[in-house]
C-alpha cells in the first residue's frame, strides 16, 4: 500500500515535469512573443515619424486619447501629437519637399534596421538566419546539428524579428517564431532530466514548443497544434497532444494578457462570422484556389532558383550587402504605393473587412442608395476610387511578389506565412471587387438571380475574398491542409468558413501539387541536403532488403567485431580507419551471429581513457563482448560488455523495403542490421543508406 | 517519357480511388445522419401529438407558418394546426383527465418504441447494441470481430437511433453514428481492392469513417477528424489527415444540405461570440471541471458495477425486457419535468442560451429595469420564476444521473455524448443561475468590483456556464481532451471560449483521472475482455523480452517445423493439436535459425486440398519449406516456400520490453519471434502474452 502511493508519486511528479517544462516554454514564449510585437510596431512607426509628448509610443497608441483624431483615405489615424519627419523638419510648406523628406527618412530607417539585423545575425548567430522551419523538421525527424537551439540563437532572432519586420522587409514572423520557442524548448528541457537528457523524450517537447511558436504568432492555439502534427513534427505520439495544446494556449493567453490594447479574445485579422457565402461563389473561390497553386509553384521554382545562385556564386559570400540591396529595393518601391508603404498585416486586416455604409476610404467608394446601418449592404455601383485601389494593388501584387521571391533566403530571421497572405488577399480582395461588380452590372445572370434575391446578407462581399485568396496562397506556398484550414478560421474567428477555405485550400494544394510536388519546406530542406525521410509521402515498393543493400552505391566495407580475441590495437586501427557511426558485434568471424551494436564514439572514450592512464605500452590487451569472463583471464582482458547494445534492429534479407522505411520512421531506427537464413550478420544498412535508396527510387 | 506518364496516371488514379471510396462514405453516412435526425424529431413528436393538416410534420414545422403562434413558459411553440393527443379526443374540458391522457399517450408511445428498438436489435443484429465506439478502437489497434461492421448492423443501428431517441430514453447518437459510418467505410472499401484487401489500409479508411461519424452528430468535421485522431485511432497516419478532414467536411455538409430546416452553417448549439468571459469567472469553472471530473468517475464506477452485474447475473438473459422496463421508469419519471420531458438537444440549446431582455420563459423570470434591447445587459434580481427552474433542474439531475448509468449499457443502440452534456449543462446553468445572484447581491464583493464595474457586457451570463458544464462533464466520462474543446467550440460557435473550455476539461481530466484512471470507453474495453494495447499510457519497465517469455502464465509449447524432413502426418498432428495463429520454421531440429513463419490457415487450406485430390493415402509425403529443391524430389515433396512469411518480426532476449510494445503499436507486430545469442529461434510472443503482461504490470 505505501509501496504504491510512492509509486504514485513518483509517476505524478515524472508526469507533472513534462507540464512545467511546457509552462515554462510557453510564458517565456509569450513574454518573446508580446516584446516582439510592441517592439515592431514601435519600430516600424518610427519610419514614418515620431509622438512628441511621449516618444516611446507608437502612432495608433500615441493618438489613442487626442480628441482630434482624422484618417485619411487608407484609414490611417492622424493627430496633432504625432509628428511626420517632415513636419518635425518643419518642411511642410512645399508638399514636394514634405515628401521628399518623409521619403528619405522612411528609405534611411529602413535601411539601417535592416543593416543592424545582418550584421547582427552574422556576427552573432549565423543559425538565427532564415525561417527555421525546415531545419526544425529535420532535427525533430532525428537529425543533429548542434548550436542550432542555442540561447544566442534565441536572443538574435528574436532582436531581428523585431528589426526585419520594421524594415518593411517581405517577411513574416511565423516561421522565427516557431524556432524561436523550439529553443526556448531545448533551453528549458535542460532544467529536467527526463527530457534533457533523452533526444526522444526532448523531441516531444520540441514539438509542443513548435505549437506554441505558430500559437503566439497568429494566435492560433489549435492552428498551432495541427501545425505542429501536420507539418512540423516526425512523429508526434498522442499522449502529448494534450501538453501541446496546453503550451500553445499559455502561450497565446500570456501575449494577449501582455499586449496592452489589443482585443483580448480575438484573431489578428478577425472578421466574425459577419459574411454569409453563397453556392454560387465557389466558382471565384475555385479560381483563387488554381491561382494560389500556380503562384506557390512559380514562387518555389523562382526562389529555389535563386538560392541555388546564391550558394553557388559568390552572392552567397556577402550576405550583409545583399540584405542592403534587398532592404534598398522593397523601401524605394514600397513607399509611392500607400498599400505596400503600410505594414503588411495593417494591409491584410484592411483587406479583409468588409465596407460599412459609412466608410470614405478609397477601397470603399461606392455609390450607396442608403446611409441607414440597418439596411441591407447590397452590391453597389463602384466608383473611381475603387478602381484607383484596384490599380494600386495590382502594381502591388507585382512588385511584392517579385521583392518576395528575392527576400526569402536572406540572411535575416524571415518566415513566409504573413508575405504570402499579403499576396493572396490582394489577390482575393481584387478578384472580390471585380465579381461583385459584376453582380452589380448583371444583376439577372441566372447564378446570380437564384441565391441572391433571397440573401438577406450582402451577396458578394469583396472582404471575404481576401480571406479566401489568402488561404489559397498560403496553401500554395506551404502545401499545408487542415493546419492551414484551422489556422485561417482562428484568424478570421469566423467558423462558418470552414467549408469555402477547405475548397480552396484543396484546389491550390492539387494545383500546386501538379506543377512542383513539394511544399517550400520540403524543398528548402532538398536545397540544404538534409537528411530527412519524408514522413507523409507513400512509397510503393516490391523490393526487398537484398535490393537496398545491392543499389548502395558507395560500397562500404561491412566491419564486424568478433565477440573475442581482438586486441586493443586492431580496435584502434579499425576505428581509426573506419569512421562509421558503430560497429555490430558477432560471435566469431566463423559465424557471424548478432551480439550486439556496439557505437564509434563509445569505443573512442574507451580508448583514450586506456591509452591515458596505462600509456601506449599494453596495447596488447584482448578486447571482450562476452557477458561472463573467467576469473583467470581478467588481468589482461578488456571487458566491454556494458557497451553494447544487445537489441540492435535487426531484419532478414527478405524484408520488404515498406517495413524498412517503417523501422526508421516510426521507431527511429538510425542503423538495420541484415541477417541471412542463419541468422548470420550479412550486411547493414544506415538511415542515409535508406534516404538515398528512396531519392533514387522517386526519380 | 511514356513510361513516366503511365506511371503517373497509376500514382494518380491509386491516389484517387482513395479520396473516391472517402467520398461515397461521406456521401452515404450524411444521408442516413440526415434521415435519422428528420424521423427521430418527427417521432419524438408523434409522442406528444399530431400535426393534423399534415400528419408527416413536426410540432415546429407544423406551426412553422401558423399564424397563431404561441409559446409556454419552456419556450415549446404551439398552434391550433398541432393537436396533443388530448384534443383529439376531445378531453379537454378537464385539466386532470386531459393531464393524464397526454401522460398515458407519452409512455405508451415511448415503450412501444423503445420495445420495437430492442426486438430490432435483438433479433436481426445483436451487434448494433451500444455505443459501438470501444469496440471501433479496438477493431483500428488491429483485433478482428467478424460481422461487425456488417450492412444489417448499419441498418439497425440507423433505425434503432430514431427509435431509442425517440422513446426520451438516456441516449445519444454520437457513439452510433461513429459506428454506422465504419460499417459505411468496410462496405464501400470492399469496391477498391486497395482497400477491401488489405487491413491496414482499410483502417485508414475507417479512421477516416470515424470522423465522419463524429462531424455529423455534430456538425463539427474539425472535431470529428480530432476525435479519431485522439480517441479512436490506433495509429493515424498523417498522410490520412487530409482525407480524414475531407470525409469530415462532405459529411456534414450532407447533413446540412439535406436538413431543410436548420440554419446552413452554425453549429448544433449555436451561441456564437455573445458571451464574453471574466478572469474571476475562472473559480466557477474550476468548480465546474472539479463537478465534471467527480460525475466522470462516480458515471464510471456505477456503470460498470452494474454492467458486471448484467454479464454475471440471470439479468442478462431478458435483454428486451430490461430495456422495456428502462424505458417505462424513463417515461413516467421524466413526463412530470417538463425539462425532462423535452429532448435532450432541446434542453441543451435552452440551457446555453442567454435570457434576452423580452424573455418571458420560467429561466428568465428576472426583475429587469429596463426592456430596451441596446442597453446593457446587468445583473438582475432572479425572482420566483428563476427558483423554481432551479428546483425543476436540480430534480431532473438526480433522476437522469440514476437513469443514465443505468441505460448506457442496455442492448439498444446508445451514446453518451448527448445525455453527458445535458447533464453538465444542468449543473452549469444552475451554478451559473447562483453565481449571477451572488454578483447581484453582493455587487461590491471585490472580485466582482474590479473587472464587472468596466464591462460592456452581462458580468456573468448563466447560459456560458451551461456550455462549460457540458464540457467538463463529458471531459469526466471520456477523457478526452483537444477533440473535446475544438467539439464544444464547434458545437456553439465560439473562439472566444477555447481558454476556459480547455481550463475546465484539464481540471476535469485530472479529477476524473485521479479518481479512475481510465475513461467510459476504456473501461468498457477492458469489461469485456477485448485485447487492446493501449497506445498512450506510457509504460516504464526496465525489464527484457526474457522476463516477459518468464511471466507468461500458461507456458505454451513452442512448437516449431523444421524446413526440411516432415512429413505430411507429422504435419497434420501438429495443426490438429496447436491451435496457434501459426509456426516459426527453422533450419532443422539442431540449428534453430530462424527461416520464416507460417500461418496455421494457410497450413490446414493446404491440408485439405491434399486430402481432397490423393484421399488419405498417401500422408507420407515430405513437407519442404526450402527455396530450391532438387528435380528427382519434386514428385514425393510438398513444397510450401511461397507459404512463409520470410520476414517475420524477431528480436533478441536482450530487447527492452518498451521497444517490444512499439513494436506492436506501431509496426501492428501480432506475433514476435526471440532469438539467443547464436541467432538460434528461443521463443515467441504474441500480442495477447504482451497485453497480459503490461496489464500484470500495472496491477
Amino acid at each position: 500500500r505505501k509501496d504504491s502511493l510512492w509509486k504514485r508519486f513518483v509517476a505524478f511528479h515524472d508526469a507533472l515535469s513534462g507540464w512545467l517544462c511546457v509552462l515554462l516554454i510557453a510564458i517565456n514564449i509569450g513574454i518573446i512573443a508580446a516584446m516582439v510585437d510592441i517592439g515592431a510596431v514601435w519600430l516600424t512607426n518610427i519610419k514614418v515619424g515620431i509622438c512628441l509628448p511621449a516618444f516611446y509610443l507608437s502612432q495608433e497608441h500615441c493618438c489613442w486619447t487626442a480628441s482630434n483624431q482624422t484618417y485619411d483615405q487608407y484609414q490611417h489615424v492622424h493627430c496633432a501629437n504625432w509628428h511626420q519627419w517632415s513636419s518635425l523638419f518643419h518642411v511642410t510648406s512645399n508638399t514636394v519637399a514634405e515628401y521628399a523628406v518623409n521619403y528619405v527618412a522612411y528609405v534611411v530607417f529602413g535601411c539601417t534596421f535592416a543593416t543592424v539585423c545582418a550584421i547582427l545575425v552574422k556576427t552573432f548567430a549565423p543559425y538565427a538566419c532564415g525561417s527555421g522551419v525546415p531545419e526544425v523538421k529535420t532535427i525533430l525527424s532525428g537529425f543533429i546539428i548542434r548550436g542550432y537551439f542555442g540561447a544566442w540563437t534565441l536572443l538574435i532572432k528574436s532582436i531581428g524579428m523585431i528589426l526585419g519586420t520594421s524594415a518593411n522587409l517581405l517577411l513574416g514572423k511565423e516561421g522565427p517564431f516557431v524556432h524561436c520557442s523550439s529553443c526556448c524548448g531545448n533551453i528549458f528541457a535542460r532544467l529536467f532530466p527526463k527530457y534533457g537528457q533523452n533526444e526522444a523524450k526532448k523531441r516531444e517537447i520540441l514539438s509542443a514548443a513548435a505549437a506554441a511558436g505558430v500559437s503566439v504568432a497568429f494566435g492560433a492555439p489549435i492552428g498551432g497544434v495541427l501545425f505542429s502534427l501536420e507539418e512540423v513534427s516526425y512523429y508526434f505520439p498522442l499522449k502529448t497532444l494534450w501538453r501541446s495544446f496546453f503550451c500553445a494556449m499559455v502561450a497565446s493567453l500570456m501575449v494577449k494578457l501582455l499586449s496592452p490594447f489589443e482585443n483580448q479574445h480575438r484573431g489578428l485579422f478577425y472578421v466574425g462570422n459577419n459574411y454569409r457565402w453563397f453556392y454560387f461563389e465557389m466558382i471565384p473561390f475555385l479560381l483563387l484556389g488554381i491561382l494560389g497553386g500556380l503562384f506557390g509553384a512559380l514562387f518555389i521554382k523562382s526562389n529555389i532558383a535563386w538560392c541555388k545562385i546564391r550558394k553557388t556564386t559568390r552572392l552567397g559570400r556577402y550576405p550583409v550587402i545583399e540584405v542592403i540591396l534587398v532592404a534598398l529595393v522593397t523601401l524605394l518601391i514600397s513607399y509611392p504605393n500607400p498599400y505596400t508603404r503600410m505594414p503588411m498585416s495593417t494591409l491584410i486586416r484592411r483587406l479583409m473587412t468588409s465596407c460599412e455604409l459609412d466608410d470614405e476610404s478609397l477601397l470603399c467608394d461606392y455609390q450607396r442608395n442608403s446611409t441607414s446601418a440597418y439596411e441591407k449592404n447590397e452590391a453597389a455601383k463602384p466608383l473611381t476610387g475603387v478602381w484607383m485601389s484596384v490599380g494600386l494593388l495590382s502594381s502591388a501584387l507585382v512588385t511584392q511578389t517579385i521583392l518576395f521571391i528575392f527576400t526569402f533566403g536572406i540572411k535575416v530571421p524571415c518566415g513566409l506565412f504573413i508575405p504570402s497572405m499579403t499576396l493572396g488577399a490582394i489577390t482575393g480582395r481584387i478578384i472580390g471587387i471585380l465579381f461583385e461588380a459584376c453582380v452589380y452590372y448583371w444583376p439577372n445572370f441566372f447564378l446570380f438571380t437564384i441565391e441572391c434575391s433571397t440573401a438577406d446578407e450582402q451577396c458578394v462581399a469583396p472582404g471575404f475574398y481576401a480571406v479566401v485568396g489568402a488561404c489559397a496562397f498560403l496553401g500554395g506556398v506551404t502545401r499545408m491542409t487542415v493546419s492551414l484550414v484551422v489556422i485561417m478560421v482562428e484568424l478570421t474567428g469566423g467558423l462558418s468558413y470552414s467549408v469555402p477555405l477547405m475548397c480552396t485550400a484543396l484546389v491550390s494544394k492539387l494545383v500546386g501539387d501538379a506543377l512542383v510536388g513539394e511544399g517550400i519546406y520540403d524543398a528548402h530542406i532538398k536545397l540544404n541536403n538534409y537528411p530527412y525521410l519524408d514522413v507523409k509521402a507513400e512509397f510503393i515498393d516490391q523490393a526487398t532488403a537484398v535490393n537496398v543493400l545491392e543499389s548502395k552505391q558507395e560500397k562500404t566495407e561491412l566491419i564486424m567485431l568478433p565477440r573475442d580475441g581482438l586486441t586493443l590495437n586492431e580496435l584502434m586501427t579499425i576505428v581509426r580507419t573506419y569512421k562509421y557511426n558503430g560497429y555490430p558485434v558477432i560471435a566469431s568471424q566463423e559465424e557471424a551471429s548478432i551480439i550486439g551494436f556496439v557505437l564509434r564514439r563509445d569505443l573512442q572514450l574507451i580508448i583514450q581513457q586506456r591509452i591515458l592512464t596505462n600509456g601506449e605500452s599494453n596495447t596488447n590487451l584482448l578486447i571482450s563482448f562476452s557477458r561472463t569472463i573467467q576469473q583467470h583471464q581478467q588481468s589482461n582482458l578488456i571487458h566491454l560488455y556494458r557497451l553494447l547494445n544487445r537489441s540492435p534492429t535487426t531484419i532478414t534479407l527478405d524484408t520488404p523495403t515498406t517495413t524498412i522505411i517503417d523501422l526508421c520512421r516510426k521507431l527511429g531506427a538510425q542503423t538495420i542490421l541484415i541477417t541471412n537464413d542463419k541468422g548470420h550478420l550479412v550486411g547493414l544498412l544506415t538511415k542515409k543508406d535508406i534516404i538515398t535508396y528512396v531519392k533514387q527510387k522517386k526519380n
